[in-house]
């Protein structure tokens, strides 16, 4: 069986990656080749000889081309132009988020070829009322353009999948929490930031009140997520391949007072509040209330609590706690 | 003012120019220019002095192009490749009802300019559970490629006036009956069909039990809706440009029945039922049931009954009753 992870580079590409390369995990067969792509590798990834990881851009046709061409059976699609640089550059979140899926969908139509493909969307197709419980039923009204192509793209996978062109299953990611490495361009980076540069013994800064409240999965349970989305039976699903993934809802006081239990006061003093307003305006209009017992029920999973969050971040990054 | 009808040929694009340029109806100013494009118009539209007719595909850059750089302040865009067709055709349906409504959006974004927009979404975009009520947030799951292009096309029109690139509102039509002129290829064909055809005297068939519900509008109240759409003022509508429109809910009995009422029993004995398993496959995933109480508060509006969807088409049409 051929494995092909578009946007194999990222945090979550990668991970991906480097688990199904050790721990296997897909059922629908043995893993032959392990195939990744992404705009640039680091050197240590490309040395692995677990997987073949090729540079390029996924929206650029000849890149995929010959991807497509290898009919990998299973294709996770992880790339993506992240929330905040899809706002500021409208038309390279159209180009990118948009417009290289659904080129991807038509190279597999066109060739009359039908992977399985699992998709990374996002709970920011949600927005508006974040008081409202985000159901099974509610409808995307993304207040992002990044929520509006990922929301798009969803309405493609299910489209094409109901078509028989591919069998796809779109999985809507909370806010993953703690990422590990460095800040990056997505609204919601502070949401690892300020565990992460706090138990590096380094400040960092929240742009939203200690109230404000988000949905949060871990990189462990979500990659248990992609994995379970790759191994549901099709018929499980039927025509509605939407599916929200199970979370916690957590406030950024609970983060804090959670880091304090952990790793102590001073640490979490580490953290602070620095209003953002473009910040602001988007993360505030995610709602963090969900009920996602339709995707538990197909098998899908979530953290315990905010300190398993942070307890296995330590873990799994062997991160020393600071002596301050 | 400039307006401009893309769509103007078809049914309900021909009856809006129409009452415009005799009845006015636009609050936003007087109408100096009123302009119509489709695919072909009859002579008789032509030769009617009161709006111009351009003849093109309105998906074609340089057909729309054109119309684009006399910035219109309002457009209704009403042009699709319909439900039967874009299912049969999806390349087609693709080309038309998605990439030709973002041309447009990209049109109007590049030249810095900010229409309002008027699109004709459907209630198309609903799908699967058809006992479940479709409220204000309920999410579309469309089961047709028809009703996935309209739900693209509702996300990109809320993101471009989120954004002010444009001022967009998407109204979602219920099926619109009772339609003079002849059977189309939308999958809904039947349900004008069965009642115009008997009151012409000629038999008429429907594909589905008689039992079977469906979510309808008058052409009347339709084009009272567009126009109420056109003149909504931006700021009661916020980030979110999706309206579900009021209707009625009927069974196919119910419109016999009502025919029979109003016809006599021998007119509502020329329909029956021929059943059709492509036709069943998308018109018994719509679901029949809706809370459109956003929309009436907005000031949208639905007839009272059958009977007056019937007696309206009589009355507007100038229909005799068949002497059977």
């Amino acid at each position: 069986m051929k494995v092909l992870i578009v946007g194999g580079a990222g945090f979550l590409g990668k991970r991906l990656a480097s688990t199904i390369a050790t721990q296997g995990g897909l059922h629908m067969g043995q893993v032959a080749q392990l195939t990744l792509v992404d705009l640039a590798f680091p050197e240590e990834m490309h040395k692995d000889g677990s997987f073949k990881c090729i540079e390029g851009d996924f929206s650029e046709a000849s890149v995929m081309q010959s991807l497509i061409e290898e009919k990998p059976d299973i294709i996770f699609h992880l790339a993506a132009v992240v929330s905040g640089e899809a706002e500021k550059n409208f038309e390279l979140g159209m180009r990118v988020n948009f417009q290289g899926s659904l080129q991807m969908l038509e190279m597999c139509r066109s060739r009359d070829y039908h992977p399985r493909i699992v998709f990374a969307s996002s709970c920011g197709v949600f927005g508006g009322d974040v008081k409202q419980t985000i159901s099974h039923t509610t409808g995307p009204k993304p207040r992002s353009s990044y929520g509006t192509q990922k929301a798009m793209v969803e309405l493609l996978m299910n489209d094409y999948s109901r078509r028989g062109f591919v069998d796809a299953r779109s999985i809507r990611l909370p806010t993953i929490s703690v990422r590990p490495g460095k800040p990056n361009a997505a609204t919601s980076s502070f949401l690892s930031g300020i565990v992460r540069e706090p138990l590096n013994g380094q400040k960092a800064t929240y742009p939203v009140q200690e109230s404000a409240k988000f949905w949060l999965l871990s990189p462990k349970k979500v990659i248990q997520n992609f994995l379970h989305a790759a191994n549901i039976d099709a018929g499980k699903l039927g025509d509605d391949r939407m599916i929200t993934l199970p979370g916690i809802t957590v406030s950024v006081e609970e983060m804090l007072q959670s880091l304090e239990r952990i790793a102590g006061p001073k640490v979490a003093a580490l953290a602070s509040y620095e209003p953002d307003e473009f910040l602001q305006s988007i993360v505030l209009t995610w709602p963090p209330y969900f009920d996602t017992s339709v995707a538990e029920s197909l098998g899908f999973v979530k953290d315990n609590s905010v300190d398993e969050l942070i307890l296995n971040y330590i873990q799994e990054e062997k991160i020393k706690l600071p002596n301050i």
